[in-house]
């Protein structure tokens, strides 16, 4: 008799924004005319196209693609070496972080990583995440077994929340209990936070103290202004053997449809066998990937590599700054409406407190019936997402202003 | 302290085509010369270009992507309905096989799918694989901790290995004792066997007995020339309730480089909880999707559906005439060189058996040195691997005669 894998089981209904879809869908069906000025500023998806340097990239590898002497089959597991150097040497040698090529390893997405990462740790980790938290450090650790079940408020047994709020800044303080993986993410999705080079110092000189590893979401980073903000965990001395990156083309080069990301797993790290032994992760990564996949879409590497050209270096910047315009509009916006605001300054994402003791939830009803807005409610993130918001910049200028508009005379 | 997978320990030295990649490296190195003259039919990888159909609709879909109003970010994370539905309607429904559109879940490859699947199973399944063995199989299930350690053989305790070899045209028996997931893959890799309706009726009917879950990768389908041999599963009454689909776009289309593959999970497939339970695994398969993916990158989609339009067809035939074409070729060449040879009438791999009491790395070294042609050794796919070697009849035609004419002047 086959068995499933009961851990599936203990998930919460439903992921956040298949949720969100349903509602939205169901509103647009009741309310026809409505429907047509619906602005979506929940899900975190871009919407301007892809940079001019990687669409002609893609179309010269798929001609490449259509000759016999130039055909490319099966690539190295881990991406082509052109791609992982590029990589290397734009987003770490250059800014004076010591990163080796091999040290890169090109995915089909942050997402998929996150996920994937748990593949190589064992599973007497205690694991802690941030609250509100990207839901996909919770589930995949659930699917995993790393969990008991969840209680009402949908926090599960066994993994340790580290509560953030306007109070800390929305970065965690050290917790008391010792824990072995922590996920952290910066700039932050949900809530547009930044950590400061102290506060990462910290968590680095935690988990090397405790040889503990960090997951590091650097997912939003292209979006750092400030430049005290780190743009890398690799910035803080140590942390070349405490801690995995995660980076994504998703949210600098606009490529959430063509799917392209990386882990940085430097050879520094180590981890513990179950009888205390020390070993390095970097092989386990490594066959891992060897054995699981066959890596990324040929034209997709190429296009990624566009990216660190001198064009596509202007192009994204160009996109990014067209995003925080928008953010800049509807912090403002929001501000304006009475509403007190975070984020949206180093981050494409401002989070917003509930007024008038509206949860979450209903917030995301009266926005979408009042205003006809999509926004994410904050409940999704996780116990300490409740009483928040997020609202997405990723959009047109045009619906920006007019959300920001919107939000204005929406009343309370 | 983090810990680490320590069941990765568990695994051999490296994945097979790696150690081949260094051998030969190494050859080409120390024989300039001969490197000259080296001709590849060791990994299953495609030669020909992409079919014109493909890359026309990968074009279109950059095209797209490139202006605001065509532009598509995060697509559904099982696939677009377009391809969910083309693959439904051609490779099932339309050969009288009941499959719904959303039974298909679109991947970036068949051995991702491989190893994914683990995730929805329990990890107290009993678990069999045929020997010889796609490494990809037993490897995955060593990581996820199904296995003990590997004896000298390289066999894991804990897995039932079911011998296939010229005795039982490989194809393995109903074993003894009762196991509840089992790994079918035909046409075979790397034996290039088929099974017949009958043996696969006598699987289906086992694993519908006993409650078992067949996995089984078709990945190879398309080279299927005997109409009598089932091309899916699903063509043997029951499988819906017991059998899950892996078929790819890599070998028909020649997509190794693209990356695009799908399985075939159908509502009516229960597995068991620990407390013996029935419920249906789809419900695990969609939720394991949305939370740890994002989908296939766009262009690749719309690539794979042009394989289904009237060109993309036609090409897809072409294409699949020509490697077996040189199956053929390199079939008679090893048996006029006075080789037993299996395989390659309906699969493209040719499996020789090793002449002479030679080991099948022996062989390799020999065939590699002698007449500068990879191969892959047996014994990389298991211990009933050992006194075989597999060729691959992915080339062009003009290597798949020299080959041919190489054999046949091999002294042994």
């Amino acid at each position: 008799m086959a068995y499933l894998n009961e851990n599936y089981l203990k998930l919460r209904s439903g992921y956040l924004f298949p949720e969100i879809a349903r509602r939205v869908n169901q509103f647009c069906e009741q309310n026809t005319e409505a429907a047509k000025r619906l602005i979506r500023c929940g899900i975190g998806d871009v919407t301007e196209p892809l940079p001019p340097s990687a669409l002609k990239a893609m179309h010269a590898a798929v001609d490449e693609l259509g000759k016999r002497e130039s055909f490319r089959g099966y690539g190295p597991e881990q991406g082509y070496e052109f791609i992982r150097k590029a990589i290397a040497e734009n987003d770490y040698r250059a800014h004076g972080l010591e990163i080796a090529d091999d040290e890169i390893f090109l995915s089909d997405g942050s997402k998929c990583d996150c996920g994937h990462i748990l593949d190589i740790l064992g599973s007497q980790n205690r694991i802690a995440v941030m609250d509100p938290v990207y839901p996909v450090y919770v589930d995949t650790n659930v699917m995993a077994g790393h969990t008991g079940p969840a209680d009402e408020s949908g926090a599960f047994e066994g993994l340790v929340y580290l509560p953030c709020g306007p109070e800390n800044n929305f970065v965690p303080g050290i917790p008391a209990e010792k824990v072995d993986v922590i996920y952290l993410c910066y700039p932050n999705n949900p809530t547009g936070a930044v950590a400061t080079r102290q506060q990462l110092t910290a968590w680095v000189d935690y988990a090397k103290a405790n040889q503990s590893i960090i997951l590091y979401d650097a997912a939003y980073e292209a979006y750092i202004t400030d430049p005290e903000i780190p743009r890398s965990i690799y910035e803080i001395p140590g942390a070349r053997e405490c801690a995995i990156e995660f980076r994504s083309f998703s949210k600098n080069g606009g490529f959430t449809g063509v799917r392209c990301a990386f882990t940085v797993l430097p050879k520094a790290l180590m981890a513990s066998t179950p009888e205390g032994k020390l070993i390095p992760l970097h092989p386990l990564w490594q066959r891992r990937w060897s054995t699981k996949s066959n890596g990324v879409s040929y034209p997709v590497q190429r296009a990624a590599e566009a990216l660190y050209s001198m064009e596509g270096k202007e192009e994204t910047r160009e996109l990014i700054s067209h995003y925080m315009g928008n953010a800049k509009i509807l912090r403002e916006g929001a501000r304006e409406a009475g509403l007190k605001v975070f984020g949206g300054e180093n981050a494409p994402y401002i989070w917003v407190q509930t007024p008038g003791g509206y949860t979450s939830w209903q917030v995301f009803d009266k926005i979408l019936g009042d205003a006809n807005v999509v926004i994410t409610p904050g409940s999704g993130f996780g116990r300490n997402g409740e009483g928040f918001f997020r609202i997405s910049s990723f959009n047109s200028r045009k619906n920006a202003e007019e959300v920001a508009r919107r939000l204005k005379v929406l009343k309370w």
